[in-house]
């Protein structure tokens, strides 16, 4: 028993609660197979004493590896590394798996192809209120601590330095604290050269498909999916294969069918709160689409943009974290932590990869906003950004429940839905035959603007699926809402 | 008289000083051809009392106007518009050209070629004194002026609407100012339709040689040239055709003989100051080149990135300001006015290639910084641009001179240069088979990093002709730099 107290170290000057580091450090020994299952864990009171906290502590740890399914307990005997866990043993992003899958591409092939794009996001009409796609509320960004920074750099001597040119794989100082934030939140252990800063998700997929994909290559993608993913990987000339999307994620059996009859290349994944369909992919089948990725050689583009806005438990993990053959490109962004409109996003890959996308990204605009990212450093370092995630999954956890709680009041015959573990909207499907673009015209006469259900699948728009972004509507705004959505439903049956 | 005081609003509301609205009314009229140069202008009692400000006020105006060499003052009889403005007479670009040139293409491919990128601006050794490319000095950067709006921004209820998903062309305040600053400083007459707003005139290249360009069609860029410009171009699989410069910008026969062999698509050229040789581009072979394009039916990469920095008299207006067949695509950026490290640049063209540019940009990294792209506005607006502008070609105009002088002085048997009209660098040549390699190396030990001479051609990196950055050193570093640079001479004669 002594083992696993002297595995586990606590650092209260760190921005982690202690119960959290206690949670993760554990999440950690058991993804290395240090812990295997079954394995008896000590009492709370034990280790309470051994790590010098409060028992307290200890049991939230405990709750928290139990919402996490890390561990079983049974009454009067004691908690226990989880049975039915697969089998994790995470470890830093190989850097020696060049043989091996996405590491091994030295130069990249641009495609050719011609590309219609449709121009989305039209502004909705003023005054309206708006269920959006699933934003967050810009009125919660924290425009004052971006602010606070720029102010310092005002008044700094070495201020001009950050206004030359810089490094084109993004700050350093940026690239450092993120590598230490994605090792504490989502247990994936890399080293800034794996980190390469973009504008936000849109230029991590645009590099990386721009990188990795060909003329012909297939590319699987969800259905329904992310059309401006689908637009970006098609623009290469890449083919893509569509698979379904259940409760629990994208269909495994439909991707490995797939894979039996032709060479994939890339396969893209939202793990948290898919796009459109809100769903998580379940623990187990993240371990089983690493394992296809193994065996049909194909590299994973893992958009984990939503990882930071969890409200059931915790998050799982990415893929990434567990990914022993570099095969996987991990992708995130804190436009959504920030607001829509400040463009910082990241990729995570092999060395050699990341080389490649900085000298792509080098050719399309040199480097990003130095100040922007030097005061994303700061604001990560200094544990602005975890204090500010915390406060707004608390508001935002909250308008899930409102939003979810007035639809089952008001409208509780005529839709179903599944609540999200987390992430900004609902997914919503009309019954008894009701029309999602009748809705949505009606609506827009009284007031609201809500989707009218095209755009989520590839081919079938007259689908009675919509997303209902909750997280930019306060709480009488939801009530507000949800009330012209529940006329405009009357009027149209 | 009383037409002019009629012609000048002023809003005490306005965040633009009273003074400087006036001026800057003042300025417009002229420009406009409404005030022509030697007519009085009202007394500062007279105004002041028109328009209800102070005479302070009035006299402050005209400060301005006179720094700024708009009028000329006659003691004992006035202030007159002055006698020696240049005569612009801008054009507009022509909308209906859509049948010609650029304006014709709808849809574009993307080329195939695998292409090695070199990864330059490697850091020099600290403490060492750096003869750069030729960027601007930091420490002159209006970071105050920035943050000012910053800070701004952070008091508003409305900023929250910049902070999520905006217009992919660009802010339209931006675009609305750059149209009209384009039209003072230019003579571009063009509407906020015709820019699209970039990350840098690095981002401009990549967009305009996707859309335009399709694998083995042909460039002609100039030799020597600006590397990155054809790294991008090749990027694409397109076939570059080198053209030589001389004392007077490219050589137009060679571009015609080129055009007589083969098609050509797209022509890439800086008018002011090309790179590397600092030439401008003369008013003549605008003309000519203009008439090449349409004679031959090739696009024009016009990238004026060094417009608004010119000693000499007033710079030649742009390829763009007198292209009736809509066959210019004109680039521009701040990135030198600020700093390189705020990227913000622009691209004027046909409106019907800017939506396709548009399209392709959304793809690539959604839309650009809202907030930065927003506090160009309003320097742009208060005038804040153009007083910075005038400040900081002051500086440069002296450095330029102190350098050459410097070289003059010290170094005149061992080098041969002319002095260049405007930008940050002189073009050198070492006489007397003097090694431009030795010399850096030798340099280097001595705490000056220099060029070494290679890479300015296409082929031939045994040239000894370097270039010398001189703006981002002030006169004592310049003195200092001089210095070394003889004695690393002396050391390897």
């Amino acid at each position: 028993m002594p083992i696993i107290e002297s595995l586990i170290t606590v650092d209260k000057k760190l921005n982690v609660p202690v119960y959290l580091q206690i949670a993760n450090s554990i999440i950690g020994h058991i993804r290395r197979g240090i812990l295997k299952p079954e394995k008896a864990l000590p009492g709370s009171r034990v280790l309470a004493a051994a790590l010098k906290v409060h028992r307290k502590t200890v049991v939230a740890a405990y709750d928290e590896l139990y919402a996490q399914s890390w561990v079983d307990v049974y009454p009067r005997k004691g908690i226990f590394v989880a049975k039915n866990l697969p089998d994790v043993q995470p470890k830093s992003i190989a850097q020696n798996a060049a043989t091996n899958g996405i590491a091994a591409i030295t130069y990249y092939e641009v495609g050719e192809q011609q590309v219609p794009f449709p121009l989305q996001f039209k502004a909705p009409a003023p005054q309206n209120i708006v269920f959006n796609d699933g934003f967050p509320d810009t009125r919660l960004a924290p425009v004052d601590l971006l602010v606070r920074e720029y102010r310092r750099f005002g008044n700094y001597h070495f201020t001009s330095k950050y206004l030359m040119y810089g490094p084109e794989q993004g700050s350093e100082n940026l690239r450092n604290e993120l590598a230490r934030f994605l090792s504490e939140t989502r247990g994936l252990q890399v080293s800034p050269e794996n980190i390469l800063i973009t504008k936000g998700v849109q230029m991590a997929m645009y590099l990386s498909a721009q990188v990795l994909l060909s003329k012909n290559d297939t590319v699987i993608v969800p259905d329904p999916g992310y059309f401006m993913a689908n637009e970006v990987f098609e623009h290469t000339g890449a083919q893509l294969a569509f698979v379904p999307v259940d409760d629990h994620g994208i269909d495994l059996n439909a991707v490995e069918d797939i894979c039996k009859k032709k060479k994939v290349k890339l396969l893209y994944v939202i793990p948290h709160h898919h796009r459109p369909t809100c769903v998580t992919l379940s623990a187990e089948r993240r371990m089983q689409l690493l394992e296809l990725a193994m065996k049909y050689r194909f590299a994973i583009l893992e958009d984990d943009y939503d990882y930071d806005f969890h409200y059931a438990s915790s998050p799982i993990l990415p893929l990434a974290s567990a990914d022993y053959y570099g095969s996987v490109i991990y992708v995130g962004s804190f436009c959504k932590t920030i607001a829509p409109g400040i463009r910082v996003g990241f990729i995570v890959a092999p060395q050699n990869l990341i080389e490649q996308l900085t000298r792509l990204r080098r050719m399309i605009d040199r480097q990003g906003e130095q100040l922007l990212e030097e005061a994303m450093a700061n604001l990560l370092k200094n544990g602005d950004i975890g204090r500010h995630l915390k406060k707004t999954n608390k508001i935002y956890h909250e308008r899930r429940d409102v939003l979810c709680r007035l639809l089952q009041e008001q409208l509780g015959e005529q839709v179903s839905f599944n609540i999200p573990d987390g992430g900004f909207a609902v997914w919503m499907q009309y019954l008894n035959g009701l029309n999602a673009k009748a809705i949505s015209q009606k609506a827009a006469e009284m007031g609201l603007s809500i989707s009218d259900g095209s755009g989520y699948y590839h081919k079938n728009d007259n689908c009675n699926f919509i997303r209902m972004g909750f997280a930019s509507l306060n709480v009488k705004e939801l009530e507000d809402g949800v009330e012209i959505l529940k006329r405009a439903v009357e009027k149209v049956s």
